[in-house]
């Protein structure tokens, strides 16, 4: 144990990879509850950013609690419209004035908010489908005393944890390409896909079931035929991605609610469930890694719109995330580790209560081999800690 | 008397113009009250339009009670910046569903509403400096059993009535076209001056008070010099326009509540006093005449954002007025007209219960003179009433 | 004229009594737009009264913006229910801060309204078929300056001006005591009668007709035949009402727009019709007198939740009407008196620019006769204007 | 493996009491997360019983959005004000008509939300310390299909898992218990005590230490003194109660954000942090059995507000912990016992896709000696699934 507390021991259980059944899942960006927390993590940069424009400085801010209420939505082969507009309330705390200067928390959220939109979602007409309102309130003035001095480690402002794994599991891998590339570049050839893609992968022994539901979008979808067309598309897509991955057995399964004798199917005007019915929060969906991994210790606490300067719980868990990403590249030999970051309340940040990690290695390595090894790399990482909060203003790293 | 219930008779009072005192307000369409008025307006031809393009008929909806919530703004020589939006609920009632089609009612109400900001207001970013939110109610089913079929006359939806007149006397001319030559011609080459231009007129014998309250815009305004500059420039602009219209004496005020000593100026960001501490709604400004005249009666009715087809509030008080101008213009010898039309609940529009004219005629001639005549043009402007719904609809005529 | 400016003069036109036709009406204190004007006046005295306790001043505030979004309701005999809840937004500014002690403005709006609304809103169950909400911003600056010191006359904080008059017509008295009573002494015995009461009065020569539009409440109203009962009785009381204000021949219409046949009654669940479609704005029904009377000169100025220290506009318009009662009432010999307040800007507000008094006198009495005691009675009462504000914030002058 | 494909096997780890580290969490039913999940879920409760009183039959809903916006305070010895008051919004979806009756779903929620907020918070004044407000809309119809017949077992309308454990352990017996005995048994006798009290529980080998930040209520805490006698009788409170669940040492913390020096306590005027600048969501904090648990795989799902009947995530969620819990209590030689099923979308909700559980025995006990029994067990309780439901309506099961 150095000064840092870092414990590092072997894992009490099996490797995920190795477990007998496997749950994953994601939501991608147009799920409503990433809305939220894109919209969340949006403002959030925009306003550190403008305090460190201002004053050099990040003031205490918290975004992390936008809503989005659901709209209504008639969609319609070669296009429908949206009848009553999806609401997005845009809610948290901000320092608005300083040195006795005042600051425009409110319109930069909403700019930050439309531009973020505007620049997701195609098939959203920002202020037309989607009402974007804020209640920004002033913080507690308690909260403010916690920041510490500009350059040095602020303290932590509660007694919180984090936690993050490395590497994915086979079945994390494909999940979370499956939304990706669908988003990415499967888009540009195919803008019938919208940007509410689920995915939930689910692997029994040596058998992966990958399930999408992505919503089409109506303006591109001619009629039922095209509709079955652009899901089988997806279905092929997503067989092929899915080998790089690995070496198991694999199902894709698209849109498996449909049933076309009803005339039930996924279709969309804007490409959001949010259209119609679904409403959704921040921190309601991926955790700071992009997925939902039942199978491992998750944190609970949402990470998109936190203030990344004190706000200890979203610093932890995507620390925890990178040291673990960044432990298993550097030392050979593990083919798990967890990383887990407990904060001492009012102690710097640098400085946690317990860095607990735990490895399963790789066969014919053994803790003790490598242990001195993954503690020095964890030292590194934690001496390095308010980098973090740079490349979080920077928009350098996702947070669900 | 014509069976249209007609009645010509001499005014009881004296002419307007020959009145002592005489006091006249606009107020310009960046007023906050005006800006409701005129996001109502648009709203309700975006609608009646979008009834028409589809069912061929005007459903039942009324648009008349949006509400603006002030924003916070530091305006600042060169540029503010508005600290928190301005806020603006448009309300009301629409047909959303008819013959088993769904009407997008608020998506539209929405679309109206901004295209209506962005084209009047150059320095109102929406969605930044402005939230636009709805909340269209379904109506009442009653209601809409009072609609008349297509083509016919509507029945009056209620008891009401509507006033008008002609000509408009000097200081009413002068009060008029100096908010709306402000905004029109002037601004052209004077972008400092605002939307938010209030105009009040006060004549007194021969002598006429114009005051001016224009909202400067701090982004082409470098300093106090150049705010002077700005004042001293509407005034003599002012000065030259009432010249136009009358041979009394005029004295021009402008910004008068400034105090140059304590700083405090009408400076804004947005050029509308909505974004700091100004709250609006409809019908709370300019009558249907575009004017608010308290030496004239006036109807309380707010025109603006009501049913063009039915509402007879809102075609009473805007045909009044055709009618007034348009005998003026017929029949000679006319010094003052006031037309009031008074509703019969459940009969025809082009049947009012009274349609009463007040003359005061020009020295040498009698009302018994020209009283066929005038009521014969009041008969011809009655027997078109339809076309009233028409010209609005089309944006013809200005209600406020 | 003396130091005040006041002018008498006689009136230019016949008195109202002797026009051929008068409109009068009344929006009972149910109406949609009463509920606003109520509660926005009863914010008003409640900020009022607070800074009077606790700063020995009253600060700056307008309470003026209030809007109601209607609800939905499925009224039904013996009993309905309200489907979606009206929505009631407060909207103003007011003073939250001073001499470094906070004030809860927000929440002393919320109390005062559910106070208010529970205490005349029997069947309203505040907070379920009723949503209160509230947004009071800051005022600006600049305002906040206008405010005179303690103890002295304030200064005028815009050119606004302020018109009453007296006594009542007939017509006048009849509308407004058939609201009132069947509101008061009519209701104790008639629970069935809602608050939304609305009434129009129309003479044409010596011929009244009153229409009433009475909200009935459903669970007092077990069907069809109860409700018949309960319109007649309705009509009966109003028909014996009258006469005691006229000689003339009366016909009382009640709920005109009902067709048993279709089913159509005017039947409601809270006794408002805020309940089902119809939205409502302060300062769009009656003006400060309790009556919209389009045959007299009106103020367009809303006086409900205006601040009664500063507010011109809100002064001057209750204090002509007291006025001209009072100079009614002591002055012999006077059949109508119209009482104009015109400010000036920056000038103490006992010191109007103008006040303007147009006389009718009775038969055998010439102007001449009485002005010298009639501009001493407005001489007195100007010079306790300050009264006006402190019965207002007592909540014994009525706004509307 | 039954025809439920129940798995039964040995845990890949460690029991959680034997774990180095453990980290437990629960947040009062005053924080502001749990507000939204007590109205949420007594919205819903509200709601299904309403379904079925006129139905015979839960209708499609999900009250699962509720979002707090924190108000603003002034706190002070002896009894403070709010500010500002703290904004709720229920948000959701709900059947508003069904077989051509409408359902007043929205006043329903409004009334469940009021009489929840004021049986559990005596000192916040609803309506006037806080607003609430609702949005639902309704669902979209795909949903409302996978509504099985009444009577039938529905089926699942998602693919979604739920995770239960038993028993607790030691820590999380305090924690859970010194945040319940609070508020409850301790709270009879000492109302400065608020509803938001908030317990973190960190065992390091065999030590506990249990950090509590409970809020105090102003009005019963005359000065510093008396915060200080508060809080060390709340510490001495817990350290007895621990002692009724462990042997280890335990060192208990309470309000350790506190700095006396600087006047910065946790004092309140309404018993929970919302009145001031923290906002909350529903599902953002504990899970269904009432803790956050990080050392054990958790649901991201929000249980409360969700429809008990067809909610596949709710429902496995607490039929996975009830089962847990019975399986303990019924079979011996059970150390830890997890309880994980996987739903598929389509089939009925007693007929889990994976029953999963993973059993850590007692010393000289084997899987393999009470896999049978186990089984059998778990084998019953999913036959009763619909309990769940019917539980989940009368109040008997809580979820979070």
């Amino acid at each position: 144990m150095t000064d840092r507390n870092i414990h590092v021991q072997p894992s009490s259980g099996l490797a995920v990879e190795e477990q007998g059944v496997e749950i994953v899942e994601r939501k991608g960006i147009g799920h409503p509850d990433s809305i939220c927390d894109g919209v969340a993590e949006t403002v959030s940069r925009a306003l550190a950013q403008t305090y460190l424009d201002r004053f050099g400085t990040v003031l205490h801010y918290n975004t992390d609690e936008s809503q989005l209420v659901a709209g209504t939505a008639a969609p319609a082969f070669g296009g429908g419209e949206v009848l009553e507009p999806i609401y997005l309330l845009i809610v948290g705390r901000a320092t608005k004035s300083y040195e006795g200067e005042r600051i425009p928390a409110e319109t930069i959220a909403l700019e930050a908010a439309r531009d973020y939109l505007e620049a997701n979602f195609p098939y959203l007409d920002v202020g037309t489908d989607i009402v974007v309102d804020v209640r920004l309130g002033e913080g507690s003035g308690d909260l403010q005393d916690v920041f510490g001095d500009e350059g040095s480690v602020p303290m932590a402002n509660d007694t919180s944890y984090g936690v993050g794994h490395a590497p994915l599991s086979e079945t994390e891998q494909i999940v979370k390409a499956t939304e990706q590339r669908l988003n990415g570049e499967y888009s540009v050839d195919h803008p019938e896909v919208g940007q509410d893609v689920k995915v939930m992968g689910k692997r029994e022994g040596d058998h992966i079931d990958v399930t999408v539901a992505a919503a089409m979008v109506d303006r591109h979808i001619e009629d039922l035929e095209a509709y079955k067309d652009a899901v089988a598309s997806v279905r092929r897509y997503v067989e092929d991605l899915a080998t790089e991955f690995t070496d198991r057995t694999v199902t894709v399964h698209v849109n498996t609610a449909d049933d076309y004798e009803e005339g039930s199917i996924y279709l969309t005007t804007t490409g959001t469930s949010a259209e119609q019915g679904d409403d959704g929060s921040v921190g309601r969906g991926n955790r700071a890694n992009g997925l939902i991994t039942p199978n491992r210790p998750m944190s609970m606490e949402a990470t998109s719109g936190k203030n990344p300067v004190n706000h200890i719980g979203k610093i932890y868990n995507l620390l925890s995330t990178e040291i673990a990403k960044s432990v298993v590249d550097e030392v050979d030999g593990i083919e798990q580790l967890q990383i887990r970051l407990l904060s001492q309340i009012g102690s710097p940040i640098d400085e946690p209560h317990v860095a607990d990690a735990e490895l399963v290695t790789e066969d014919g390595v053994t803790v003790a081999d490598i242990e001195d090894e993954v503690e020095a790399a964890i030292d590194d990482e934690l001496a390095d800690v308010t980098n973090v909060t740079r490349r979080v203003v920077d928009g350098e790293l996702s947070t669900f």
